[in-house]
């Protein structure tokens, strides 16, 4: 099942540098490992924001929290889900 | 270049049943032709609400307004438009 | 899985009373036919307004779009969807 | 009777791992026994989100404020209350 | 117990002058036998709108729904409910 | 005159303890004062909030102002003002 | 006592141009009849919009809601009222 | 004096399609007469919306609400304007 | 030329007693003088809020920015500027 | 292609002054140089606000997010994008 999620990152401007490096580190190996596993089809930057839009395909919706809040990033981001259905006009559904 | 877009639906109630259908049959028909172009890869529906969030490949913000501006239902549309850059974890990119 | 819904209700003021009634006996009889099916285990009215808070229990984000888009009120409710994960401290989970 | 409470979880980014570990421990405790009372039917975590969404079943508004207000999480939340009445389609009421 | 209750009033423009003034009448009257049961402790008109802040004290939120959903300007009412509790700190409590 | 008054309270959380009961005591004195010589003639918790709504009756805007801003917590309060005139179905105006 | 009022105006696009026109001069008649009376200072049109600022000089809020509701365009304005207390740096206090 | 100024074209959907075809080619007319007096330097249409960005450069407030309200589907625009200053960065200033 | 504009003061809760009363001083001081140059005719104080609205009266946005930029509060003021045309009825334009 | 940018700067109150000054000037050289190449035609500040407005002439979404994470404030700027097509009445199009 499909889940649209916009995710603002929200890192507060007095963290250390290195921690802070250290946690967008470890952010892009957990999100490229989810990537690899085909739960996470699309990852995209908004232009000009220090935000993305993704889309998420898990069985279910606590498959879907675990996934969000094992994210290095999740307590720094404002998080928004939004179910996907299919779409009546879609060639491919 | 990818734009994400969302589109709600805002038919007036008092249109007659048979322009609905008819402008709402010529919506599916223009939709899937542009999604057969493959300028329009993603769309899909909101679960639970009349409107949809839909992916667009064009070459430019004025093929983009051409191509929604184009849409039957184009006057009883509202549409968010924002443009997406590639991610630094997109494994794809 | 669980869904949260809330739905405000916007009939417009100038329907007939004969399809307004009708309309609102056919949403109460597929309402209490989902209920008894036990898809929608609760329904709440919002205290002091003309809007309800629901839970669904459906095994899709397409098979709650389905339910939805079905409701004989649909053309005239606002709709939010909020998907439900279970929580760490709830004793029944 | 019935209250819809939406609360969203703000602890401060910079209290110790320590303190931040006992207020959940306390939290959680506190939360089990309100719903082996009886008083806090439905616990649910909003997928995605540092929140949740409860339904109370208490005496009064004061009852309310008062279980709300002993949370140790209390001074970190954002609380939105909303009063249920029955719904007239409601098969149970 | 009380609750605070906003009431936007959004007749339409183009109801017949006959049927508002009625409508009117209707309104007040019902207003006044509310407030000589005692239920309907405080109205007051809010400077400059087509709107009033009221105090209600009724018995459940069963009985608050029931006695604003039997106003006869309801269909045309926007309504925010807020539930009230005793403050510490009130001299009468 | 009547002003409709709602406060919600922001202390920051890095307010030492000792600091901030002495300001919630001060705070607590100076509003049963103003209760005591009429001018503050109603005072409630929303439920589930660390906010209150008032009823303040004083002679001019300057006088609310003076109130307001002599309240012990007013650098750490929002507050929003809204005048309050007779409504014309008021049984006791 | 001074009010600080935004006025927009939202007249409905089919209201015949006759009626329309005899509503526009009986509005400019009553505004400036009040402006005479001293109890309207300022008047100002918002640059673009069809909408005004303006300041009053009325004894009480009863006697605003009284000004504003004669206003022949009341029924089409949406308003907004903030009272204005003097500010300790003002030359002119 | 440079204005910013964002209109979003609110056309009622009943409107006879000759009314409007008229209507539009007046816009367009009115439109590239100021363009061409100088006045109106920037005129963009926001990507998927019916909407324009623009920017103005008249002598006043006053002239920009003349040029604006003479627009012949003002009364169906919604326009916000944003006076623009000169940045301290800018190497054309 | 004028200009309407709202300020809401935002000071720091963590400022130095000392550089708080000394900034709050050359406020007034300077607001005191661009007053008596006549081009800040008018500056009230909302009521209950720690918030201004005023009236300038310059030659230019430039004008505008430069004298309000130049507050020594600036960098903790949230401020709305609105252009101010002049309106068809006001009797002394 | 055209992208029209709203960015309002939020740099903390609690920066040193020396870091604060540094960042503006290299802030100032790396906007005079992206101006000098053509890829931000215009750039404007917000009369009264710290903020502006800017349009940039870029190839792609990818180099818009590039240009504008490169700012040397962009950890500190509050940054929305609108992309820009052809107006029909444009007559420099």
């Amino acid at each position: 099942m499909l889940y649209h999620v916009r995710m603002d990152v929200r890192i507060p401007h007095d963290m250390a540098a290195g921690e802070r490096a250290d946690l967008i580190a470890r952010e892009k190996a957990y999100a490229q490992e989810v990537q690899r596993s085909g739960r996470w089809p699309h990852l995209w930057r908004i232009a000009g924001e220090y935000a993305n839009i993704s889309i998420f395909d898990v069985a279910s919706h606590d498959d879907l929290h675990d996934l969000l809040s094992g994210l290095p990033l999740f307590p720094y981001l404002e998080i928004a889900v939004t179910p996907l259905a299919t779409h009546p006009s879609d060639i491919n559904a």
